[in-house]
């Protein structure tokens, strides 16, 4: 083992099978020693959930040199845990997280659990980041914006990241000379309009899927990512987990309760 | 049903038998038609995890008057849009969460499902609010806390919130006569230094349950919401939930993206 090569961690919440964790391994191995923990099944809009109600699995699948591959029973943000404090038994150096199949953008970045891992590495200060391709396909073809993850990825190796930030990364899904850059943006606002369709159970039983349409709250603000994407950049938003309103303190204040 | 009192929709993360859950609804009958949609089974640590490979059941416990009680196989978020989408076909003019059984203060925001409920009604602004009790025992006494979440639910009825900002309120668990008052506070820098529990299921099989100590990084803040806590302050953070760090947007565009 080189210890001069950087050890990066790599998950997902498509599954360890999904095809865009390969693309993004693929890319990530000419920069470091990777290790992939990711779930043993889809966990798409699993945000930043962590399992606490049954223990955890995990399981080798592949292991070369510079290389080593496994799939886990939690969550992405278990996945990471569970590789630095069992599997590694060290931090990595650096978390990417995808490369997601569909959009992490907006208001996505609460429920995306491709972002609860990236944030989770931030929490401790690896700098880490979720890449998010704008395609739901299984099969959807990664291949065009490999030259930008790995634009990415060198940039956060040799500079870093603030302490406690992550990257929000989504990649529009055009032909690769159609990109018109990387774009540093805020999370636009927007909400999902949603509705439940009915169904049914072999028994008869009613139950409920969520289906919805996105609402973008500001299409014209140039700095959105939705703009962004919308435009053919890449997006990038740095992301922190101090939820903190500050401006709301001083509001609150004047309600009657203490300083 | 008389349609000048407020409807309040409360749900929580520890499951509809719950005795946080049965407090809370106590309280919040004071003010107005209350309809409890909550998970039918404890989903602590589920942050704003949403469903997406199953569909969601839910099932009538309770019916009467102004009051009506539901269990639902989904998360604490989904709860939310189950209420919203589905059984009541209308937004509720508040939304509560909790009592958790549990401090939810800290980095402990983020992985929270009393939270995760109360961001999900601020996505589409809804004055909402989690409360948390810092205590885990399942037959933990809230009574001494009622006359505080009383007077936070008033002053949320009257004042409502800025928009797309929720509450996140801790309470210590101490009697009655030793709470100093609700102070307005920032989320506590800090993490979890964790570790795993290695087991074996009845064949054998490895499993790892996480443990953890939290580790305060600013113990002496006094505006940060632990220091609060340990000063038997009932805690006030306002959440919001743009999660872009602002100021790292000039940072990162210095690394050769575009504005």
């Amino acid at each position: 083992m080189n210890n001069k090569k950087p050890l990066i961690l790599i998950t997902n919440d498509d599954g360890y099978k999904a095809k865009g964790l390969r693309c993004l391994v693929e890319v990530a191995r000419n920069f470091g020693r990777v290790i992939v923990v990711a779930p043993e099944i889809g966990r798409s809009g699993m945000a930043h959930a962590i399992t606490m109600r049954v223990p955890l699995t995990y399981e080798l699948i592949e292991n070369q040199d510079d290389y080593e591959f496994y799939s886990c029973s939690g969550t992405p943000a278990d996945c990471v845990k569970i590789a630095r404090f069992q599997i590694l038994k060290q931090n990595p150096d650096f978390i990417f997280s995808g490369i997601n199949h569909g959009s992490n953008a907006s208001i996505n970045v609460v429920y995306s659990g491709t972002m609860g891992a990236a944030m989770e590495g931030s929490i401790s200060n690896i700098p880490s980041v979720g890449f998010s391709l704008l395609s739901h396909q299984p099969d959807a073809d990664f291949s065009q914006a490999q030259k930008y993850i790995a634009q990415i990825i060198e940039n956060v190796i040799n500079n870093g990241l603030e302490p406690n930030i992550c990257l929000n990364v989504n990649i529009p899904k055009i032909s690769e000379h159609a990109y018109k850059g990387i774009k540093i943006c805020h999370q636009t606002k927007g909400l999902w309009k949603e509705s439940y369709i009915e169904t049914a159970d072999p028994w008869d039983r009613k139950s409920y899927w969520l289906k919805g349409d996105y609402n973008n709250l500001e299409p014209e603000n140039t700095q959105s990512d939705e703009w962004a994407l919308a435009h053919n950049y890449i997006a990038i938003v740095p992301v922190h987990i101090d939820l903190t309103h500050y401006n709301s303190i001083e509001i609150l204040k004047k309600q009657g309760y203490e300083a």
